[in-house]
């Protein structure tokens, strides 16, 4: 199927051209059909949060970025999608947190998807990438989703999980870690269970971070410290939930009705 | 890629054994990877409602049952995705309503796919289907969105069209017809055109009008009539609107967390 062409007036332009991509990634072998899926769930979630950084979203994201300043072994966990979506952001966190480690993360594995994922990573710009032959695995999951690196993740203290499932992020908190997640649904498991849910899009969230990072990094360690203490998951996702209120509050005001009236029956 | 073994166990077990369906019907060729992302789209407003149908899209469903029996030419409009998700309740509904008309209308036509279409339509049970030959088109709008059939969908006085897009559903209002829409999104364009909008998940809503019309089917017409006018546009968009709200309000209720402490930066 030819993607098919969109003005660039269209008011939906940006999310219509991520979709193309997405698509054309998807045949490439990069997106599972799933990813696709989860994709659509995340732009209802974000359309419903305005399409733009709360700032309870880019309070977190700021806190986020202490924890990785702070954090001895801050992994970053890179699904299909992320790749698809965000490599550009992940080459530059991974560029000024050198510490990083970038570790490929995939619910549906296949040695081919791996290599695909690090591809895409190494062609943005990121130096090292793990997880495309790991070597070991989170207990209490079943499926090829256990799998990780044992210098990676499995020695990780903060892991940053953009867009992952349920499961595999309540594994990551029971294992010790301390999760960040970023998933637009503020009410998904993911975002539940994380120490700090970050409810915004993707490439939105890695910006934020990335910026944080480089506007503390010189910081003395408990002023760091402070900024990441300073935010609370409740809080973060309470305030989501209000946020999406109050738009549909605003977005339900009843426009005039075209067309012929009402037919008689 | 095969689908993951999912245990019945699995919280959203019904909701994981979909979109296993709907990947394998995208390889194919029922489905394309618009059509995923819109399913995602649509799983979230369906979690935002409680993933059931609610009294008032009860009450929807009935008088859509109602406006199809007063109908001198019904039309149901299917799309890839309504034939994969849904092929069994059309070939229902057609058979409680032989004078039904179903028509296959997609948004990404190609021949191929609209002979797939019909084929998992007919397979299904559906007796006669049209627009694998579209013979018409639609006034204002462009592409391939516009074909319909000049016995189906051109000559229709009610269209029911389940998870269509906004131009097109627009361009059926323009043309005379009363539109019967299925969207889980009460705040789509879809939702807002409609004469009359069903907020609820595709198979819910097909089940419900075609209980609807066998209990009504031999009713006298001025009854039928007066269930058809019972229900007003902007009440059914204004209740689902408001039954996401309340569901926001218990849902933003903080529940336990489990893990380890926050960790002390």
């Amino acid at each position: 199927m030819t993607a098919p062409t969109i003005p660039r007036s269209h008011p939906r332009y940006r999310s219509l051209m991520i979709r193309a991509d997405l698509a054309e990634k998807m045949a490439e072998g990069l997106v599972v059909p799933e990813g696709l899926m989860a994709h659509g769930r995340g732009e209802a979630f974000d359309y419903l949060l305005g399409e733009k950084t709360t700032p309870e979203a880019a309070k977190a994201e700021r806190a986020a970025a202490a924890h990785l300043l702070l954090a001895r072994h801050p992994v970053l966990s890179v699904n299909g999608n992320v790749a698809a979506l965000a490599a550009a952001e992940v080459a530059s966190l991974s560029k000024s947190l050198p510490r990083l480690t970038v570790e490929v993360n995939l619910f549906h594995r296949t040695p081919d998807r791996a290599r695909r994922v690090a591809d895409a990573l190494r062609q943005a710009g990121v130096p090292t990438v793990l997880g495309e032959h790991p070597t070991a695995r989170l207990r209490g999951l079943a499926s090829d989703r256990a799998w990780v690196d044992a210098h990676g993740t499995l020695r990780a203290d903060v892991v940053v999980v953009p867009l992952e499932d349920g499961d595999r992020a309540e594994a990551l908190v029971r294992a010790g870690k301390f999760v960040i997640s970023v998933d637009l649904n503020p009410l998904s498991r993911t975002s539940q269970k994380a120490q700090l849910p970050i409810v915004d899009e993707l490439t939105r969230a890695l910006r934020q971070i990335d910026l944080g990072i480089l506007r503390m990094r010189r910081w003395e360690p408990s002023r760091i410290s402070t900024v990441a203490q300073s935010v609370e998951a409740p809080e973060v996702l309470g305030s989501a939930l209000r946020r999406i209120r109050v738009r549909l509050d605003r977005l339900a005001a009843p426009e005039p009705r075209r067309g012929p009236p009402r037919r008689a029956g």
